[in-house]
């Protein structure tokens, strides 16, 4: 969680997917799985999301090792409709949890034409735009939304009762990449927090509370009593929407699904519990897939996507020289050169890899 | 769309019902669509949110009057599977096509657990939030979102190319009444530009931008050139957040489904045209739909949901003196206030609705 204290250093995505691999057969997950959830942490490190990628191999790593994560889970659907489903997750990685109930999603959509699929008794699931990614190719729109440990405070009050929530939906075009939407439904990620501490600069109104909620911008100040504050900061910028959208995506992983919801969602560095509380089982999730095809021709829909992406990043440039992003385009940016520049590592996260490739017996090299 | 003057009048929510009523009948609408068409508008009357209301009325019966929507339309399912469909409104009123289209979403939901539903070729719907609000007592999530004129600019340009496209869902509960989310992706609606003005104050950053994407915060600058920002503001505050949220909306309603799109969706107070561009056709809405019993059994979700609202509500109040309101509470206090008290209406609406009145031969008296 800590920022680079100096240039970070690159390693090559491939290598860093080996060792991901290879740390979690260490740890009695099944090849499959394994490779399944390196997957998953390297689409997040390539598109450039690296809070969510190999940074976090090392506490996935503690939590198998300590037993709170079950490396062996069975997922089970515990309730269905042609177009729904609840799968109990085992108490397995979310990384291999969630790439089940994607399928499982997806595989629904292309039966019916469209399905919801809600997740407990899961664990931490990576970046959500890693799966509605996965729905694409099948002509699929697809989204993903999961909560997470308590952080954000409702409108109204300085108490961290919701997660970071994040929502992903991406749209596929025909030409042009798919549109993909990928964002946490709080004003900013808690690592801006500590990016703006590195820094010693102040934040901005909009982005957190002290614990009476009252408005807090001295990022020092930001103890285990402050909250981050939902998308649109207070009131008056429109803060009760991010709360409302925290809300949707905290009541289909948590409150639909029979997870944990709210303030009783497991704690990511908790290694104590089982993610259990007297509200539910674990962390939730929800994946959903509508076929392209259910609503018309798919290919004259991708076509359409296509114009559409081409007339917004048309826009008229503000005068400040900025230009229109469409939701995708800084993460397919970060891919590309990380593809080839490798995957940048801060100094923390290196040791801790490192310690980690010791543990299987992998050379871990940076690039040159 | 200009503030009151000096105190409202308040009129009957059941009168103005009628008065609605008569007037659609007046311009040729069934008798049934008629009565529907005013359920919509005096929802959002009751529920507070008077933009959406009978202040519309006058418009929709110009747009009757002179053609530009189709009174009896026969809407049309273009393509479907189990779970999804694209449904032609065949230019009518969004506020009969919006219901039609709603209750297909419900029917297929309770046929196979979950549907999609997306409409072109459809007008203005009312408030976004009426529709979910139709699911619920079914044992039904439900969801809707609309595409609208485009008056928002995409993060990074200064040009209105979305709409402020509202998302509405509604989850319900057992003991307590549906969470019920309805939030445009704006930061703010229009209104709150044109109140600011009214009351000569000036706009918090975050609102709106000039035409070159600087900021804007005299809301008299707030000239045809000039948009309002996505929900979040600019970057630093997470607008781009908003811009993907208007993007999702702008995709299902106006892409997917083949109705006109971003900058060319029809602009509410223009009669001239017929909402047809070289891209689509009309304004497009979305209507979902998901069984509680889908994901387990409806009773034990609903208290699940219970405890989520009871929680929430129980948050630690702000230094402030603020609570935490569930999304759904400000309208269903409004509900209960305007069902005894009467519908508030500015003078302007007020003229607009007598000379309505004598049209169709109705007496509009005020409440004492």
């Amino acid at each position: 969680m800590s920022p680079a204290s100096s240039v970070p250093t690159r390693y090559p995505a491939e290598l860093l997917r080996a060792l991901a691999e290879r740390v979690f057969t260490h740890f009695e997950v099944p090849a499959a799985d394994a490779q399944q959830a390196a997957d998953v942490l390297l689409a997040s490190d390539l598109r450039g999301i690296e809070s969510h990628g190999v940074a976090r191999l090392f506490h996935y790593a503690e939590q198998l090792r300590v037993g709170r994560i079950n490396p062996r889970p069975q997922p089970q659907v515990l309730y269905q409709t042609p177009a729904t489903a609840t799968v109990d997750g085992d108490n397995g990685l979310g990384l291999v949890i969630g790439p089940w109930a994607n399928r499982l999603a997806i595989d629904k959509a292309q039966a019916v034409g469209a399905a919801w699929v809600v997740v407990r008794n899961s664990n931490h699931f990576g970046i959500a735009g890693y799966y509605p990614l996965q729905a694409a190719p099948h002509d699929l729109i697809g989204w993903a939304m999961t909560n997470a440990s308590a952080l954000v405070a409702p409108t109204g009050s300085g108490e961290r009762l919701l997660g970071t929530n994040p929502l992903a939906v991406a749209v596929p075009g025909y030409e042009e990449p798919p549109v993909v939407i990928d964002m946490a439904t709080s004003a900013v990620a808690f690592g801006k927090i500590v990016l703006a501490r590195y820094r010693q600069e102040s934040i901005p109104e909009g982005w957190a509370v002290q614990a009476d909620g009252s408005a807090l911008t001295d990022p020092e100040s930001f103890d285990d009593r402050a909250a981050l504050m939902p998308l649109g900061g207070d009131t008056r910028t429109g803060g009760h929407k991010g709360f409302c959208l925290a809300s949707l995506v905290d009541l289909f992983c948590g409150v639909v699904s029979g997870a944990c919801w709210g303030p009783f969602a497991p704690m990511f560095f908790d290694l104590s519990s089982r993610g259990e509380s007297g509200v539910g089982r674990g962390l939730g999730h929800c994946f959903a897939a509508q076929q392209l095809a259910g609503f018309g021709d798919a290919n004259t829909i991708r076509r359409r996507v296509d114009a559409w992406i081409r007339r917004m990043r048309a826009a008229r440039p503000a005068a400040a020289g900025t230009v229109v992003q469409i939701p995708g385009d800084p993460e397919r940016q970060a891919e590309a050169e990380r593809s080839t520049r490798g995957i940048p590592l801060n100094a923390v996260v290196e040791n801790q890899l490192q310690e980690l490739a010791k543990l299987v017996g992998i050379s871990l090299e940076p690039l040159e």
